[in-house]
């Protein structure tokens, strides 16, 4: 039966996709752990790229609508999803949120995943980049831990490099880790200090070009 | 569907804490986000409470036995579970893993959950006592996004704490959120400096008491 769910999932993945196409937007499936810092990043690259790329969000949240009201706070389109219990967003949930999402042609849009680090790996939304923040703070094993987020994603930030030596997190055994699953871009930041958004903000504007290529 | 899954669950879970009162175990189910410094505590647990209390440990990861590695180079009763993609551990699981845990009558015994502040939540395992850890690095705002985790629970530890000041962790923001929600315990400690394992470790041993008073 979850093999049903999920393709029926895909098959509305694809439709969002078109539609998301449609609209010209570039949009970016951003998940990781609760606190590893998805709206901090968020709210960094509406900051980083603003009079140059509009930014919208569509924020998922179990409860509460506190990501969604910080987004509001710095003027971009946001819509909020509260799942209710559900430990993920799927395809069904993204396409009614999209619907009442007022954002401009050549918007960037974030989906911000429920943060949980195993479920939502499993449900396509419809995106165009697959992205996963974690904090430094979470530790270097999590790549060995929770190998399905690696798998099939575009880009792996880390987080909280401000901190990374206060917890001694061991880099290279976290490369080490994301490398045995994927050759996706490691791109290291820190929310707290600006560190790091920079090469973030170019590798996501690359790829936003290169989304715009493939719709012309 | 899901509420004869939750049923079954609950009778299998019932099971399992006869079995563990029969052999004299208070068990402990360690829930909390990836990261959020689960084995840690038990390490340091297993540290404070030597030559007082056996602890042992039924480790639960979707992969890897990093963390069972790690419980059984101190020298503690330790068997992993993995899950596969499993997003949290079941009754099933704990009673096929108990089964193979060589623990001595009296001991407490951690089940370390899988890293998900969301799935855990829904799934008792026979647990005597629920508890879930927070990296102050996650942010003061946890149980207002993740509500159904603290309803339900006896005692909320805080861990991190040498971070909090770095992070600007809201502390009365989140006592507000978890207060809300429960009148569980709340305990703040840092597994890297120790600060707080005293006060866990005697709430533990208070709750152990009490167990063992239940069984006599």
């Amino acid at each position: 039966m979850l093999t049903n769910i999920l393709s029926a999932n895909d098959r509305l993945a694809e439709e969002n996709r078109r539609r998301f196409d449609e609209r010209g937007y570039t949009v970016v499936n951003l998940m990781g752990s609760p606190g590893a810092g998805k709206t901090s990043l968020i709210l960094r690259t509406i900051a980083a790229l603003r009079d140059r790329v509009p930014v919208a969000v569509i924020e998922g949240d179990i409860a509460s609508r506190i990501d969604a009201d910080d987004v509001a706070a710095v003027g971009a389109p946001v819509v909020q999803i509260n799942t209710g219990g559900t430990c993920h967003l799927d395809a069904n949930m993204v396409s009614q949120a999209a619907a009442g999402l007022t954002a401009e042609p050549g918007s960037l849009v974030f989906i911000e995943n429920v943060g949980n680090l195993v479920c939502p790996a499993s449900y396509r939304l419809g995106e165009h980049i697959r992205a996963v923040v974690l904090g430094a703070t979470e530790g270097s094993d999590k790549p060995f831990k929770y190998p399905k987020m690696f798998v099939d994603i575009d880009v792996v930030v880390v987080n909280k490099l401000d901190l990374a030596g206060a917890v001694d997190f061991e880099r290279e055994e976290f490369i080490r880790g994301v490398r045995a699953l994927t050759e996706a871009e490691i791109i290291e930041v820190s929310c707290r200090t600006g560190e790091g958004i920079d090469a973030w903000t170019r590798w996501l504007t690359e790829h936003l070009a290169r989304a715009v290529e493939r719709g012309a």
